[in-house]
């Protein structure tokens, strides 16, 4: 087994998380070789980890021992860099969002083919726990077949950090967290998408959006309802899904939630009316006790390799990635279609 | 102080809710006559509960003693009843929903004005203590300026009853809770609504939707989420409002929940990464803790009378309706609009 020499193009936040917290847990597959980052303080940093600190790109390119490049620089430099690394011969392992459009992926892509070399963009969010429970769900009908699946994911820091809050590099939520919860449903639901609308909030004053809400209808008939805020101080659940047969959510990243199904027992009483508010109700009445069940959510599991495992399987063996850029590509043209659903106010027609 | 006399017509659910819960606390204004329902044994239970059973329409309004009927029948019934109630003489409290739709309602108000009758829509749950705190949230700024509520109540129970599961009858959810929902939401918020977008459930298979969905901007910049189900084993919180300093959920009836503000501390730390399934996110880390406040929901109080003592006042002193005509259409006309929107996947203008 011989590892892969990688270097880090972006030494920021996520640049870290892959070499120093993701990799040494790779030592067999990967060996980093360093880090590339314009900051000086980073440079510094980087050889306080031990790593190479490269001077220029160029360099990076230039060094024959390097196979690959992980680049995790703001999310408008993805394309360039990506195009040279690859021309360079390198691999590449890209942050999300891939880039800002179609566009500037179908000239990654272009070169990918060009190039014969491997590309691969890091969703790695196909294996949070969290998901592969939904997965779950979907896939063994636990609450029978899920016709509604509503994903949330809400804070209450604003948006962090400095690139992220301006639209020439890329920044706003949909881009952000939208890119990871889009990608999840796709990659799970077998279906073509037939109408997308969706809306921005922008409360905290910036020029991107500091959330959205997503309405998604599939052909096969799942809805999907895909949110992001910035500005929520109390949560929803992280997950709310909705089967013929029975109710599940999962509050939180903990997994703590509830799974409730309709019992299936016969001769059921009747729910009583409530008072709810000034007024009776028997539609919203908590059905009678032996009506339902409530249930242990499933773990669920990937079958699928994680992420570098994978990445170094398909440049050592031609594995199949996990992550396909024909995937990576339908996600973007979702993106650029709630973009347009946004701008002209309007339900969109899309695959 | 003298008595209306009053007669339910409809001795259902709703009607003996009216005539032997709310009027036996309201014996100094209102003197319960009798009633009227096509079925027998409603007859026979109206007669033991202490009421005259009359066995026809005509013989109610024949009745001189009769001075008002309140109309808890079929919802496709209303508008005969109420035309011939109010051309009898005789003043009108109407279930909700009013009518099947605006040429229905108005209808009756064209009769209404030919009369001089005061026709009051049972729209009570202006009066619910859980939207009475929403409604204090919106005017006194507890969690700053709301940009966004969502409205949702959900049931496991599916449709109840026969009638409410047909078209022909006026049945649907939107008809029978949206009309509550989008009443409180109207009645609050002092802006007119620019844009619609909706989408119905069918998951019971009936001919009418058993929940919808509704997205409603106001000219104000609030956006509105307007939800109903009816196979919803577990639920979202009864209210979810945003506002530019904090997030509140009123969880259910019970008035349980959450208020969490901004603090405006200064010289708070920056919230620390945390780790999310299998990636690292700032963003949706918990804001550090000297940056929130979890405070208590308030009580709202409504300042308008309760129902049936406005609905007294209004008769018998010409005083202001508490519900009034123009805003009951008004919500009408928004139902019509949300039929229309889910019928042309499209979201529409609205005033």
């Amino acid at each position: 087994m011989k590892p892969i020499n990688v270097v880090g193009i972006g030494y920021g936040g996520m640049g870290s998380y892959h070499l120093d917290h993701i990799l040494p847990n790779e030592t067999e597959r990967f060996h980093v070789v360093g880090t590339y980052d314009i900051r000086l303080e980073r440079q510094e940093k980087s050889r306080e980890m031990g790593h190479k600190a490269y001077d220029s790109l160029e360099s990076v390119l230039g060094d024959k021992e390097v196979e690959a490049v992980i680049i995790a620089t703001p999310n408008d430099s993805h394309k360039d860099i990506a195009i040279q690394s690859l021309r360079a011969g390198k691999h590449v392992v890209c942050e999300k969002p891939v880039t800002l459009n179609l566009q500037e992926l179908d000239e990654i892509l272009a070169v990918v083919k060009e190039t014969d070399k491997v590309f691969m963009v890091h969703q790695n969010r196909r294996w949070d726990p969290d998901f592969l429970i939904t997965r779950e769900l979907y896939q063994n009908e636990h609450i029978g077949e899920l016709f509604q699946i509503e994903s949330r994911v809400q804070g209450a820091n604003g948006i962090p950090g400095d690139w992220r809050h301006e639209k020439k590099y890329g920044g706003g939520m949909l881009l952000d967290w939208g890119v990871h919860l889009l990608d999840q449903l796709l990659f799970m639901i077998d279906s073509p998408i037939k109408k997308v609308a969706a809306d921005f909030s922008y409360i905290l004053g910036n020029d991107v959006d500091d959330g959205f809400i997503s309405y998604l209808t599939f052909q096969n008939g799942i809805k999907a309802i895909v949110e992001v805020g910035t500005t929520n101080f109390v949560k929803l659940p992280r997950w709310y899904i909705k089967g013929t047969k029975g109710t599940a959510i999962i509050k939180d990243w903990d997994l703590s939630g509830e799974l409730v199904v309709r019992s299936g027992e016969e001769n059921i009483s009747a729910p009583k009316p409530i008072k709810a508010g000034v007024g009776l109700t028997k539609t919203m009445a908590p059905p009678s006790e032996e009506a339902t069940a409530l249930l242990e959510l499933p773990r669920g599991k990937a079958e699928y390799d994680p992420f570098y495992k994978n990445f170094y399987s398909v440049v050592r063996e031609g594995a199949e990635p996990v992550v396909k850029n024909e995937e990576v590509r339908r996600v973007m043209a979702l993106i650029e279609k709630i973009f347009e659903a946004v701008e002209k106010h309007q339900i969109l027609d899309f695959e």
